[in-house]
């Protein structure tokens, strides 16, 4: 099926829904799923749309030229794409592994509508994975000196390889400023804590000395503040005093792996949309 | 505010987005949210729109007849149903209050977009809770031989009380096909069960036999066919072999309170499609 | 059936179980359930054996005295309650009745293994759920100039009405560390937010505007330092974006009202223990 | 660390924990945990010791006469392992790789207290995830004629590979009932439905046919009784209206790796012990 999604936002009015429906169904889409939202605050109206293209009756240039046109009449902000042009992803890792393993995983079941353009690393561990895979493997070392060099090598990288969206899988580096700004909200960042408590460092310890009794994890776009993106999925498991911080740890590796294959699905079936610093995750 | 909700079902088709969004727009209305899904299954189309009605521009009267016109037009099936016109429950229940007392708690903290115009139960034990709340309460004993003539007495308070739902709020009784057929999925019954496991009587003493991990509970439309009904909500809790039967029992009770109320507050908002034994729930 | 449970802690070493269910043997105690705990931390051992003590061969005070001799061999913290002296604890409230109606009504399934001595406000919104229930209310209203007067008739009536521990349920006042000290460990309460994030006023406030999917509800142990005592319950509940401030509250509601009610039954069965900043919940 | 574990059970009587301790005590082990648990029918007491015999005062032989001896005076089954015998299990698949990948990256974690012995399947597909993980595999393949000589087989192979347990890793071939008997409470299998609802074929089919809106995955013991062996772990995952039957496939892969690899390590750990059909696991 050849498929598409438009993404909006603008001031909430009158006719939203019926003019955008109207100009889908002049131009022959098909709408499969709509969803709106309407945020009190700013009186703000998002809309995602999914429909089937297939009987499009003009260009994609000039579907592209009359939405704008829309969009100019009432202030929106659009996005739209379309199934034949899958996304490619660049995974950044360390060591761990396995987030990265889920993620591989799920695109060989076909739950990810993208695909993987490389993977990088500052580090060779996890470089015959990649190659059981069958996925491009880079090494970019970083120390303090070469920091930048690493960066632009990445970014080097991810221009040839058409990389649309970043996947940091438990990639142990802090993304400078420059870097993060060059993908904004196209970074998405698995934290082994429930944001916003237990940012930084070492969360697991933090949770086993503050004795709580659920450990989470979050998965967020990256932003300049760390750890402080827009969160797009956060999941919880109960831990009570017979676990050690070294059972925590292995306890989170379960939720971090779906947390982040979560949010990779999401933002790749483009259902995220952000607005100050929350995210609106249509279904 | 003065809101509507429209909930319509049609062989899927292009235009139906649009041509209802066209006639809430020219009819005054604002589309605040509307929700759409598609069952591959008979190629059928659901859609529930939300919209705020105080610009109507016509009369109710007008609106429905135009309604109608369009939904002629597309072979939709359509419910339409205003925020000034508040629903009316009825809740029968025996000797259990655990639900009973979740359902006036929600509806004193103004959860429940509808009113409690009765309670009817088989015995007086909850007379006093019904006093405290000022909820008009009936006794209606049943024995096999009173059995018909206490559903026709419930009945005949339906109507009296203008109700336009039911809820069975661990009623332990069976009711006949004949009274469950004059309020169509407007039965909302609790089981104390994870349907289709555990059918019937005693479903904790049948989980603890069987040594499950997981038990459940379970409110669905009421059907002639004993707990078989649609589905709406189902809520589950962890369970181990420290758990006496007593001790699942006690559990179970919370879980069933939260799944009947959620049901009912899904049904009070028109948010519940049902089509074929299944339900499509709106959030 | 007659019951106790001993809870002890001491440094871990060989022997403890051996001594302690030695001692219980031939104090003709038939042991039903035990549980023992080690934390790596300050290599310390914990247990609890609950007991049915109907088979006792000598005086309570024979046994109490021997159980001295031994935590003195092993340098154990003893803690010894018998089942037939029921807890008695004190609720205090101001206007939200969630968590009383909670309490009251587990109470009245048999859920909770202690009594209600009397329920304390700071105002008389619930006084007619305590009549209805017949828990003795007192009024005691708090203003800045009244607190410490309040806090003392608060104190006092909990001598005169023999209290055990007491319950914060939703009381909104901020205790004075004198208040607290006095009932150290026994004073459970509820914070409607997953700590350590979002301590203090309006968590859900804060949650919703951090964008977070998860919101949780915590119950433990009140200390001077405003929600960072021992946390016996958490749980969570997911959220996201179309879920309203107000609507994060409702939610809150049913976490709030569950955590506070199991830290009560855990309290109230000996099953929680105390170190460091820590509680060890035995099930 | 040097540790066993000992499990039994017996008639409920006065002095089991005085006498397994006084016992454990005088051969010089040190107990790190003990668990007890009363089945009330049958009158019924388990006991699960986790001890450091590093400091064994006599030879292993010596010590397990002694405790036949004590088995002996209270009528005791016992079961008695030392860490240093690692278990070795074999794991049997077909096509899917989910469950599989699950346990040989925990395995690589350090998450499960056994080693993999080797791999069995009906099936090539699977045999490159062998290869990397460095694990033999074996390709068995079931016809109608070949069922019972592919059974014996895997029966010498498991001999000659000293298997302790057999892990079902999705592997969709009905065992026969000599092959069970062989192992039994020692072959451990998953079904992607929560048992006992949806036996047999097509769980998820069936869930979506119903319409519920809760689907879970089951580990078990296998027993001759098809998918009716004592369970293990369960675990569920909501689902609604939205989800086809392909997601609710997808969906169910994570809590079919999750319940596995759960049964697995409590296995491994013996954290588990049968009576009649329900099974205790200790944590």
């Amino acid at each position: 099926m050849e498929t598409a999604v438009l993404k909006l936002h603008c001031r909430d009015m009158k006719g939203i829904v019926y003019n955008v429906s109207r100009y889908l169904f002049e131009c022959g889409a098909n709408i499969i799923n709509a969803e709106q939202h309407a945020e009190a605050i700013d009186n703000r109206f998002f809309m995602r749309v999914y429909f089937d293209c297939a009987g499009l009756n003009r260009t994609r240039e000039e579907f592209h030229t009359g939405l704008a046109r829309l969009a100019d009449e009432f202030g929106m902000e659009t996005h739209l794409s379309f199934s034949d042009r899958r996304k490619r992803m660049a995974v950044m890792v360390s060591k761990y592994d396995h987030c990265l393993y889920d993620l591989l995983l799920r695109h060989q079941y076909g739950e990810i509508n993208a695909d993987f353009a490389l993977i990088v690393s500052n580090h060779r561990t996890l470089e015959p994975v990649a190659e059981t895979f069958g996925v491009p493997f880079f090494y970019a070392p970083v120390t303090a000196e070469t920091k930048d060099a690493s960066e632009n090598k990445a970014l080097d990288l991810f221009q040839a390889h058409r990389v649309d969206f970043i996947v940091l899988a438990r990639y142990m580096q802090i993304l400078s400023e420059t870097f993060i700004s060059r993908y904004q909200h196209r970074i998405i960042n698995v934290h082994h804590g429930l944001l916003p408590a237990f940012k930084g460092a070492r969360p697991y310890h933090q949770a086993y000395e503050h004795g709580v009794k659920i450990i989470g994890a979050t998965s967020h776009y990256a932003t300049a503040d760390l750890d402080m993106g827009p969160i797009i999925e956060q999941q919880t498991v109960r831990v009570d005093h017979t676990h050690s911080e070294e059972t925590l740890v292995a306890m989170g590796r379960d939720i971090e792996r779906n947390v982040l294959s979560a949010a990779v699905k999401a933002h790749a079936d483009d259902r995220i949309m952000v607005y100050r610093r929350r995210t609106i995750v249509f279904r």
